[in-house]
């Protein structure tokens, strides 16, 4: 394709997303295709002829936007915010036009540069000390894997350079509470350290918030045992409920006996743009990896995951690779973000956060993030004062864990599977309307409801008819 | 911003891309700023105003596009082909325009069931058969970790679910050689087996192709040793100089003692898309997992990473995490491709694949690839015709390894350090120049240049114009 061919058809192409863009409030929230519906509506065979423009347009309306769950709807309430501001999707579609290769500073200056700069604008603009360096992961899952590998790495001694995991003293040990992340447990299981050696410490009832004390014991009996603690991984803002692990009473604890600490605020950084909030991650100056998601709530379109360290040296000592023909003559004067991280080559992607803060500005998304806020306090309110209804966690952010609980026949409190099962009815009955849509979560074993406020276009009255229609489908039989 | 104002400035931007696609030819391939200069152009401090969108392309003339080595470049030599087709980059921004988020099927039907059909049409159009199951990694290097991490939990006996690799019977090993790309030894460290268990079997002299006879006797020792094979990593395509492994051989190696078998096609698979190359890597069948690159020489914009394994129970056995809250009740009906892979949440990359084979369509990638294979024979054919010029390597695909050893005052071939200084000014006085760019590489402890053809718009007449300035910087003192 010619850049004039490209230049015919790109056109088209931003007319068609602005377009849609704008008619996402009027389209069904959850998708409503069926499994393999769109599949079997393409062709099985690869294209044998080259086709126009116009018919790629076709089959996006067609068959692609009936098969997206609309996550930039203001009614999308599921998961975690997952914005894709326009500002940010114009810095993509920058870096999708320079084409470039990111392999090494000298394969593209400007990208590690780039990067360098808006890591630490973010960095600046949390709040954090400028003993952090940060790089730009595609997730907050691949971050956590680093993190336990530089854990793995340091707690054995720098093993990989021997003969590995395997050669370890002692059986290496990582904690963490069952609220964190799935992606946590993956990345321990990932790193080599097993499951067995994953310790789950017990959680406040209520928060569900690590207990400091509980952690310190698990780490003495480890001791006791002939154990290796390794790593900590703290949640700031988990998923299910944005549980708050006490990063400062844990740090206390993991520097005591040199074990590495990652924080996984993937959700909940985006909140440390708002000064006012940065009391939820207190002591994260002595965490040793820290990971959080522009991409979420912040809204720089995925995939946009930072990821911070202030041991550069450990970092590079345990990523990096120096192969002959990728030496140049800049080798030690620049940052070479290929040994920051586990691929080699990356995407521009420092351009979607430089484009977001440039062209909607800090302040704009300040403003957002807490009517956000307001808006959750605002429903919490709503569910507490309304008879039959409970509020399951702290509003700490943005999402606020609800669950309906009638009268039975009998004029007792539902439980049991016969909750579970009008939780899961009142909740599908509204996502597969496609009005809204919310997530189930299990709770102390029981179903419950997340609604996760956040998206770009979701107002206060978007929320109060969320409220409407929860009611309504909580009160049908 | 509005769609209305993303409407307007994604104009701009179309032409701005546009533009700078068409100037391309124009501009030094090497980018030509000192280390610090991008970064200095950029305030310290975040933003605190916004700007117009104008200012942003201002400085992305300014700032980015000299801070740009232009892989894009006809006179591109260096590393690999890393071709961004602006078919392909319209796929790039039809999914950033979506912003669709990929953590389930739930999330985003279209993205999973897209993926699966563009992953199999690739299968197609490389011949392999249709027991291989696709997806989309950002790079090669991360499809690695993973094929490591699957060798690793076959030969443990699934360890991750227990007290993990440190509860291995004996330690595992990996097998491969020292042609091998940087990532492969990466791999093996990330995934924990250390660098002690990764033996470099011996290579031939001059094809630099993995000896299967002596992969099997280091199979014996290990075996006699007490020690576990759990994987041979096997290049198709290695990257000095494209040297191609013997997959048949090795595989049937592997296969009698059960052996993981990763093939790293990377910079080959594209050629794999001619059915006259296909006999390069002949077996591979009867491997395990193989990972290639559209994004390199067939052009599918950076990231596109295929990665196709043959046994997806145990892929998922390895990678999944089924967490309640993204329960849906499609499981089990889906492909949920966050049990494939290292990162839960996957941007709609399949796209650029769909755009690019509907777009520019198969027979004119395939056209475009033989006409680089002549271009490299032509080349080839130059050098070896030439006086005190080598050709290093056979000349499998598209990429020519070649020195000049010129006679020292005493009349006697250059050698030593003063050959490789010799290399070394040659190609820095052409890569300074931004006239072209090529990379250097060592072989066998000396410096060599590798020109690695393949840039979508690399001519004959532009491998011909190398040609000179590459006879007329060696014979320059």
């Amino acid at each position: 394709m010619t850049p004039e061919e490209f230049r015919k058809a790109g056109h088209e192409l931003i007319d068609w997303i602005a377009d849609y863009r704008q008619k996402i409030p009027g389209l069904p929230v959850r998708a409503q295709v069926q499994p393999g519906e769109v599949r079997t509506a393409l062709p099985p065979q690869p294209p044998a002829k080259i086709e126009e423009f116009g018919a790629l347009l076709t089959d996006l309306d067609r068959i692609i936007v009936p098969g997206i769950t609309q996550v930039q709807h203001p009614m999308h309430y599921g998961w975690f915010p997952s914005n894709a501001s326009l500002a940010s999707v114009l810095g993509d579609i920058a870096s999708s036009g320079l084409g470039t290769l990111g392999i090494s500073w000298e394969s593209c200056p400007a990208l590690t540069e780039v990067e360098e700069v808006v890591c630490d604008w973010l960095r600046q603009l949390t709040g954090l000390s400028d003993r952090w360096k940060g790089t730009i992961h595609d997730t907050a899952s691949t971050a956590c894997v680093t993190a336990m590998i530089l854990a793995r790495e340091r707690a054995s001694g720098m093993s990989k350079n021997g003969s590995g995991l395997q050669g370890a003293a002692a059986p290496l040990i990582v904690y963490s509470t069952g609220q964190a992340h799935s992606s946590i447990a993956k990345a321990v299981q990932l790193a080599g350290f097993g499951n067995d050696n994953l310790r789950f410490i017990e959680e406040d009832p209520y928060t569900r918030a690590m207990l400091p004390g509980a952690l310190a014991l698990a780490i003495e009996q480890d001791l006791a045992a002939g154990n290796i603690p390794a790593g900590i991984v703290c949640s700031v803002g988990a998923t299910a409920t944005t549980a708050m692990d006490p990063v400062d009473a844990i740090a206390a604890v993991a520097s005591r006996h040199g074990i590495w600490l990652h924080v996984d605020a993937a959700m909940a950084g985006s909140a440390m743009l708002l000064p006012e909030c940065r009391h939820l991650w207190r002591g994260v100056e002595q965490a040793d990896s820290l990971a959080w998601n522009p991409h979420k709530w912040m809204g720089t379109i995925l995939d946009t995951a930072l990821f911070y360290v202030r041991d550069v040296d450990h970092l590079e000592r345990v990523m990096s690779t120096n192969p002959t023909y990728l030496h140049s003559s800049a080798d030690g004067q620049v940052t070479q973000y290929r040994d920051w991280g586990i691929p080699l080559g990356r995407r521009f992607r420092a351009l979607k956060l430089w484009f977001h803060l440039r062209l909607d500005g800090i302040d704009a998304i300040q403003a957002r993030l807490r009517r956000d806020l307001d808006n959750a306090q605002w429903l919490k309110a709503q569910v507490e004062s309304s008879e039959n209804w409970e509020v399951l966690a702290p509003v700490a952010l943005q999402t606020v864990c609800i669950r309906h609980v009638p009268l039975d026949d009998a004029g007792l409190p539902l439980c049991g599977d016969a909750l579970d099962r009008h939780t899961l009815a009142w909740l599908g009955r509204i996502n597969a309307s496609g009005a809204a849509f919310m997530s189930a979560s299990v709770l102390d074993g029981r179903w419950m409801v997340r609604v996760s406020i956040g998206v770009e276009d979701t107002t206060a009255a978007h929320v109060a008819r969320l409220w409407e229609l929860i009611q309504a489908s909580a009160s049908t039989n």
